[in-house]
């Protein structure tokens, strides 16, 4: 039950746990100001939506913190569809937020239920678990790059793009079908490297190895030099796909749940006891790419509380 | 249980309701760039559970989304000082969040747990229920008023009005006496005249009559004008205050409560058949004053989503 601007009551399933996730979107870092509303509408739920498909949650109901310079009603229509267009596809209800003035920025809370115990994790990789990956990866950083330049006629393949930059596909039926397979799922935000680094550290391992011929990268991308294919592939954050490990015995298995699911699963590589992230091009090790963000001062927050 | 950065699975004990609330604070609009930081971490806690307070939940969990201009761990640590001070008086867990660059702006999401069926909401009050409010009000817009100017050695009265302004009280135990008791309650969070009229509107109900010489006004401002005193009580935010209303009958256990509780509840008025918000002076009535926000813009969104 929504019950006005600031809260809701919800009633859990009996059995059941909820699961929430937040994520921010800020303009100059996570979109242009020249994006489209219902594009940043879409996207501001849908990153979320993603963490919650993660996470094996079904998506249940969001709350709506967004800033806004003026109060341009006509560009909150259009960004309010692109929020519902999404939410209404996968029966999410809006039940509370808030608009204030200030600098262009979306906060969006989603909450989700699970089965009681039946969350997936970041945190169950073992040595030898194969690493799997859905869809396409790299589309997002290239589209970025991309709409930094201004492009008057653009072809398919590069509104293609763009549209998995402005509008990412969250894999909730494939995170539904997860438990009892995946020993440990995460969502592409950050980029492959780092968010695999995720997983292999939750879960106590020493490391991976990502075999680069494997990586699954779009035909819409195919006239960028391979290098920056990887190199996006591997760095590139934005994506929205999902990044999970599963026992080698059960190869057959994902493969059955990609058919049926109509969505790509790629076997990539898999933990090792070996430490860091290890690229290989053929199976002959190659040099690791750097990268940097702001990621590190969350555990300044974290550590106060504990 | 707090899974990492973007997510948590948390379990609702059975037979209760999850209550979810969400406030952003935006520099420049809900505090000063010369604000202490600890302050502003205590605050952007409070206000989301002084909302959880005027729904009778229990405080349990809480998200952090913090946009910050530059990567300042000093500035960090003081606020998460502020944010834990007031987390840890009521055993609330940090599960989730995120920093990102941006201009300073924080989201804060909490959540609560209520036994089944026995969320307070604004939506009960009756003709002729009594009017009842927290503590006093108007601390804090005399406070802005007096942050606006440079204040040099302020003496006690000052301090604690600054402190209703940065370190509000969420009336969390008085939440949770309040189920059988109050008909409606809201927070006083955008002036008691707005509130109240939250209530009357949510309450399908006509008006209310408040009496100005009932106001609980705090000794703190006497050395102000009677007339800014009354304008801040009626109009000024942030007081973060309970609002309620309760059945003339049941006086006598308001009283008793606040007694109990040690916290002021005072009768200020009651619910009208007569339309719109009556101010009396001594029984007289007298001019309301205006006030105007940012808050039309919210049911532009809500409408797309129905």
């Amino acid at each position: 039950m929504g019950i006005g601007d600031d809260g809701a009551i919800l009633q859990v399933p009996e059995a059941h746990e909820l699961v929430v996730v937040t994520d921010t979107l800020v303009e100059g870092v996570h979109f242009r100001a020249t994006d489209a509303a219902d594009d940043l509408g879409y996207k501001a739920l849908a990153v979320n939506l993603s963490d919650l498909a993660a996470m094996g949650a079904v998506p249940v109901w969001a709350l709506l913190n967004l800033t806004l310079p003026e109060a341009d009603e006509s560009w909150l229509g259009k960004f309010s569809d692109g929020f519902f267009s999404l939410a209404s596809q996968h029966d999410v209800a809006l039940v509370g937020g808030d608009t204030t003035r200030g600098p262009l920025c979306v906060s969006v809370t989603a909450g989700g239920w699970v089965s009681a115990g039946q969350a997936l994790t970041r945190s169950g990789a073992a040595v030898s678990d194969r690493v799997w990956i859905t869809g396409t990866i790299g589309d997002a950083a290239l589209a970025l790059a991309l709409a930094e330049q201004s492009l008057a006629n653009v072809g398919s393949e590069t509104r293609w793009l763009l549209d998995r930059l402005h509008r990412p596909t969250p894999r909730i039926g494939i995170g539904l079908a997860l438990y009892g397979l995946a020993s440990a799922v995460i969502d592409i935000s950050d980029g492959l490297l780092a968010d695999l680094g995720q997983i292999v550290g939750a879960s106590g391992q020493a490391g991976a190895m990502i075999e680069t011929t494997s990586l699954p990268l779009s035909p819409a991308g195919e006239s960028y030099p391979l290098e920056d294919r990887m190199t996006a592939a591997l760095t590139g954050g934005d994506d929205y796909e999902l990044c999970m490990t599963v026992p080698q015995a059960e190869s057959d298995r994902v493969r059955r749940l990609s058919e049926e699911a109509g969505v790509p699963l790629t076997d990539i590589g898999c933990i090792t006891a070996r430490a860091g992230i290890t690229l290989t091009r053929a199976g002959v090790p190659i040099a690791v790419p750097s990268r940097s963000g702001y990621e590190h001062l969350w555990p300044v927050v974290r550590e106060r509380g504990s």
